[in-house]
């Protein structure tokens, strides 16, 4: 064991992953905001296209600060993928043995698809302190937006990422209002899908909740006549429309 | 019609609609904050054990404000139920016609198994001008808490409220992650089925998830030992056992 080793997880530094809600910088906690203050370094994932959303919501808490730049492969073969979590962490646990606690971003809530409670597992896994600050997700964000409830009464939500292995057809006859998310071009599939079953008044879809370039669409019909079909676009399918 | 009812929806007042998060002060959005300080009024449900939980929340802000008490009936009778959303509604529009923002709080998110979106879309219809703020939800909170991903992947989410009508074995075979809320003492029945299902251990439990009084239970077994079966008790199902 080398001595960096054996100092690991016996320093008081703590590392924090703070959701940075979806867009709106003042959708950040205040417990997130005092999070980034308090940390010396702030780690920021470079998977995808969000990772700067995360940051420039962040930005104006983070001035002065060190930045952690981790990245996780995308790749479909899960040993890189896990290679890459376990890079970031090290380099989290080099910064947390020098005593430095860090603030790991993540757009939207930390809990709810982030790369964050990967890095959580093996962080704590190796007896490091580390708290976990949830946010307000993209998904309620665009039901505010759109000033409908996700779910009300006994209604049940259920929350899929398109590019969930089931078929679309099976999805769509789970019971409950849904939430698609990170559906990217398979997302006007899934439409077609919702209008044969007559669900095209009970579908309700936005693209950049409460980013820059926000849109609203009160039916698939208006959807199709101009989609945006990005990453940052979440349908809400209600059982009864309203 | 008389002359109040010809202003309203003419006056320049604003409805808020405020998910207050999940009981930790800090957990507040930047956004909610702002829009309890800039209100002459807050409006607080109080239908359940919830009301003073999300007014504790917000009291430090909320010094020297009109507070308006609107009670929502819990009755099994729909028309009771309409009739109280429409005269917390009215009293409501009495305040916004006088010219006083009015913040509605909600403990949670604000489009999550919230009282407020009844009072959103009678006001809306009037014409006059509401906006949602969202919230940190409890299960993200319970999730949090735990150190555990709510959804990771492609996983699925399915939140359920347990007094859903669907019986238990029929939910229990859906897809997915899943979070039971609202549950009271009809919890011990659903985590029966779970044990019968062999998901003891993919199984964790939060009561008051960053209130005062917060307790993590890490299976089954443990919740049994010694059960909190509150309003504010959340379980936490994982397909796949982390």
């Amino acid at each position: 064991m080398t001595n960096k080793q054996e100092n690991r997880g016996k320093m008081k530094a703590k590392l924090y992953g703070i959701g940075t809600g979806p867009g709106d910088p003042e959708l950040l906690t205040i417990k997130a905001v005092k999070a980034i203050e308090k940390c010396a370094v702030i780690a920021v994932p470079t998977h995808s296209g969000e990772d700067r959303t995360a940051y420039s919501i962040i930005e104006p808490y983070a001035m002065g600060k060190e930045i952690l730049e981790c990245e996780f492969a995308m790749s479909k073969d899960m040993d890189e993928r896990v290679q890459a979590r376990l890079v970031a962490a090290g380099r989290i646990m080099d910064c947390l043995d020098s005593g430095k606690d860090v603030g790991f971003i993540t757009l939207g809530d930390s809990t709810t698809y982030s790369t964050y409670m990967y890095v959580h597992e093996i962080v704590v896994a190796k007896g490091y302190e580390a708290e976990v600050i949830p946010g307000v997700t993209s998904y309620a964000a665009a039901a505010a937006a759109l000033g409908t409830a996700l779910c009300a009464g006994d209604e049940m939500l259920m929350v899929i990422p398109a590019r969930h292995s089931l078929d679309t057809e099976a999805l769509l006859d789970f019971p409950g209002n849904k939430v698609l998310m990170k559906s990217g071009a398979n997302l006007l599939k899934v439409l077609d899908e919702l209008k044969a079953r007559g669900l095209s008044l009970n579908t309700q879809i936005v693209s950049r909740a409460t980013m820059e370039g926000q849109r609203l669409y009160r039916s698939i019909a208006e959807f199709e006549a101009d989609p945006d079909t990005g990453y940052f676009t979440v349908a809400i399918v209600k059982e009864d429309k309203q």
